[in-house]
């Protein structure tokens, strides 16, 4: 519960029926608040509430709500009513509601629209999902450029309540193209008889409507718009997206990052991207599986480079040499994963471009070596101290594991970097990808460094 | 270059001389694009680009350039026109560019600025990093509860060149503690005879100013904010934070994620937070030995684990066991960083509550379940028909791979539900973390399968 300290007092007005008393409360909060109040109390008592709403109120608070209380509240509207919410709804949250409702009750809801918000409705969910087509939403502010700034303020005052927002005004031509831009703060600061021509902004920072939808969020980030304008493939205005469909798509898109820093792959078919515990098990092993089979075949090397050293066993029978390769591999896939990790980071907040790779590589691999420097001398003493083994032996190991950090540094910076320049995602770069690539070349240098320090120079075979 | 087609141009006007024609281009141009521009052009030729902006136009884009262009146009000025810059900035921004310059150059500059700017300067660069205060920009505007309509918008149209925004007004008492919100839409909606505490917000969405900006962050997102009102202990307003810099801060705090996940821990210091390239190796170290070295300490219990089932090995002196235990750890490993990705991002997205532990758990089992057939299906076959193996060692393979795949999945969805039940930040179980744990404890699974199938059933003991 969010609000512990209004539910107890909004159950008591609702239970003591004082629609006044609730109505004016209502009037002075925050549609997503509200929203949130309706999810806490009980189901019927949230329906109550959603009732006393002032119906433009309503309309907002509607698309505050999670998916399953706003399908929920809507069904159980008559037609009509239903009708009236949709009509005082933002163009895309009105989109979205409706292809989550039951066919047969939006069949019934639909007659009581006007046709032209019929058409809305329908062209909206047209859109290929992830394209700002998708996104985007029809309740914007156009000009004409011929008229002048009081005119335009007139007509924001009377178009506004059915806005989604009146602070960008998109300036088009008869033929509906996009040809400037103009801010209410511009508007009002400029004087009432200027044309909107004249004051314009005629370089339109625009993106197209078949556009993926994480660029054009991207945009909107960069250039700290409030929303841009979406035009088709002829310059003409189709909608816009605002700042807070960006701050979702970005939210969205950041968390498939981690999915795919974890080594799961994007859903194919991203409309039927459902939430967590809706989603059925099978596309969540499709999902995993393709990563992990192709993991587990680049896996199965290890067993060929483990045997092609199996003489170097046979020469020490005393020493278990097996024993110490998952923990020898095991940290160089911990070191390498820190380094993807980092590197990704870099490269998604612009601190690292493509032509920098050698640099990063480089002090990826210095770090690499402070770290294996550090790390061989604890796996020193413990070997030889804690373990019993040889000073010989353990002085393998603690190069051994030098060897293998700076190596996976490298490589863990190598990789993603690589990936960018090749136009892949680097945060396709997953940690098990690293921890793979590293286990079987970390083997490669145990054995090298065993055969240098103990056949070569202790002589001892 | 991010506009090839611009800036050849753009370059001959700047190498001609036209400064007019330079002008009228930039002042239709967006100021995030200028700043572009700037930055794609050669240092000299950015410069006089950056001296012929208009000064609104040039403070605007300043804003928008990179740390290390912004420093080095603005030490280049006289300190009377780095002033001029200054007081034309937005607040926020101004703070932050003062902090970046020579103490001496600032030295010089402040004298030119009024006393009141000298104090906001100062005011600002006092809150703790990562705090709402520390992000918070002053120039907002205000509003008393008295006044009408029609004055509010003459006061806006007034104030509009100076403040961040102006379609956020936040509504104070005579003692400056915030009462109310009105935003530009419903000014201009509203009658221009009412007055402001007639037609103001009472339930104001708000932060205070020593909060972390992560959640206040996540406020503005929450309820679509174009700007949230940060106040103090008393509820007096201090400053507002805008939308787009929440989107800084989400953007900054996932990818800090992405670093966690990697298993590399915050910096400590936060307000010394470098850029990549900047940062200093011995502090990139700091924050990684950390984990590595628990990890590493946790890792040498496989080495005891390999031992104590030693005597497994010397029952099957044909069989090498050793070889295939990379792999084996390697697909838990792999198969629990899919699924703590998952669990993570459901975690963020809020599609997972804590409440719902075991159903996730369950759940991600069942996954762990379907992938282990499916990958212990593909080691029976290599086992036994690519590497000759005997078939009852290859089903033991295949049962151990089945074994493990359901135990690192279970681990991997337990750990981060656990950590977030225990107020711990889900995002900092890694990936390393959760292979180190399912490392150890996958080799007894593997060791258990092969004494149950080899040992007990068919009895080759």
């Amino acid at each position: 519960m969010r609000h512990p300290l209004l539910v107890p007092d909004l159950r008591e007005l609702i239970h003591a029926g004082e629609v006044s008393a609730l109505h004016d409360f209502l009037e002075e909060s925050h549609p997503g608040r509200v929203a949130e109040l309706i999810e806490d109390l009980e189901p019927e008592e949230g329906e109550v509430l959603f009732r006393a709403l002032p119906p433009r109120c309503r309309a907002e608070a509607t698309g505050f709500l999670d998916t399953e209380t706003q399908t929920r509240l809507v069904s159980s509207m008559t037609p009509r009513e239903a009708a009236d919410l949709l009509h005082l709804m933002s163009h895309d949250e009105r989109a979205d509601l409706v292809k989550r409702l039951d066919e047969d009750f939006v069949d019934l809801v639909l007659p009581y629209l006007a046709q032209a918000e019929r058409d809305d409705i329908r062209s909206l969910a047209m859109y290929e999902p992830g394209t700002a087509g998708a996104v985007m939403t029809t309740d914007y502010v156009t000009l004409s450029p011929k008229i002048t700034v009081g005119e335009a303020l007139e007509r924001l005052r009377y178009e506004a309540p059915d806005r989604e927002t009146i602070y960008c005004c998109y300036v088009v031509d008869d033929k509906r193209r996009l040809i400037g831009f103009v801010s209410l703060k511009k508007l009002i600061l400029s004087r009432r008889a200027a044309r909107i021509e004249e004051i314009m902004q005629r370089d339109v920072i625009s993106a197209k409507v078949d556009e993926d939808q994480e660029p054009v969020a991207r945009t909107i980030d960069r250039y700290a718009l409030i929303a841009i304008p979406v035009v088709d493939s002829e310059d003409k205005l189709l909608g816009i997206v605002t700042h807070d469909d960006a701050m979702d798509i970005l939210r969205q898109e950041q968390t498939e990052d981690m999915l795919a820093f974890g080594g799961v792959s994007k859903s194919a078919e991203p409309d039927q991207e459902s939430s967590y515990l809706e989603g059925n098990i099978l596309d969540s092993v499709r999902r995993r599986v393709g990563w992990l089979l192709l993991l587990f075949l680049g896996g199965t090397i290890t067993r060929y480079v483990i045997e092609s050293f199996d003489w170097v066993d046979k020469k020490f029978p005393t020493i278990a040499f097996d024993s110490l390769i998952p923990l020898l591999i095991g940290t160089g896939g911990n070191a390498g994963s820190q380094t993807v990790g980092t590197i990704i980071r870099g490269l998604a907040l612009g601190e690292i471009q493509p032509g920098d790779t050698w640099k990063v590589v480089l002090r990826e691999m210095t770090t690499g070596f402070s770290l294996g420097l550090l790390l061989g001398s604890v796996g020193f003493f413990f070997t030889w101290k804690i373990h019993g083994d040889s000073p010989m032996f353990a002085l393998v190991i603690a190069m051994a594991i030098l060897g293998i950090c700076v190596w996976a540094n490298g490589v863990g910076a190598l990789v993603p970097l690589l990936a960018k320049r090749l136009n892949i995602d680097p945060a396709l770069v997953s940690a098990p990808l690293i921890s793979t690539l590293v286990d079987a070349t970390g083997l490669v240098i145990f054995y090298t460094i065993t055969i240098i320090l103990l056949i070569k120079i202790a002589g001892t075979g």
